[in-house]
């Protein structure tokens, strides 16, 4: 696989991470996403993590840049379905993902990015 | 990976397809959606699978009992993002995928089952 797909819904888009994760595939997310966001106008990316079972610090600078970018480019990032072991580990490794928001699932995620639309 | 996720949408369950399916993944993904529609009472099924850049025999059949299943369960199944490529192959090769909606985008297929579950 050369690229993970980016999903439409409503104003907001929808990644995905179901494989492991290396440069060239975070770099072409990246990559996708600025696009995506630029051609769609969206206002928010929920990035899925729930069938990552490891988060290194790779895939950590990778949502933090991915959040980052999104911010420059006027979209909210909410990170969905992280694993309670995932979120201990990340602790415990003082990777606090700072200034990314995180919810239970997708639909919690869309609710909350709703929420802060709404409120701007 | 051991199990490919299911992502809740609304009365919609959405499972995006990104990594070779064999067996064993193909009957946990079947056991996971047939549990998840009967928890959640979902309406429809939207499966995507714009990252396949090959539909062989194997998916082509899993497609056709994941629609089949949830039919059963009083779900509707509906296939999006299919690369033209595929479509091509697809037809070559006979597999029509018999019952099975198709839409090209998750915001399409999910009007499409809006829809036909307003008409029922």
């Amino acid at each position: 696989m050369d690229r993970i797909p980016i999903l439409r819904m409503g104003e907001f888009l929808l990644v995905t991470i179901q494989v492991d994760m290396h440069d060239k595939l975070a770099l072409t997310l990246q990559d996708d996403l600025a696009e995506r966001i630029r051609k769609t106008a969206a206002r928010g990316v929920l990035i899925d993590i729930s069938s990552l079972d490891i988060v290194d610090s790779f895939i950590g600078r990778m949502i933090s840049t991915i959040s980052g970018l999104s911010r420059i480019m006027d979209a909210e990032t909410v990170v969905v379905g992280m694993q309670p072991a995932v979120a201990i580990t990340l602790v415990e490794l003082g990777l606090t993902l700072p200034g990314v928001r995180t919810a239970l699932d997708v639909e919690r995620g869309m609710s909350l990015l709703r929420e802060s639309l709404d409120t701007r």
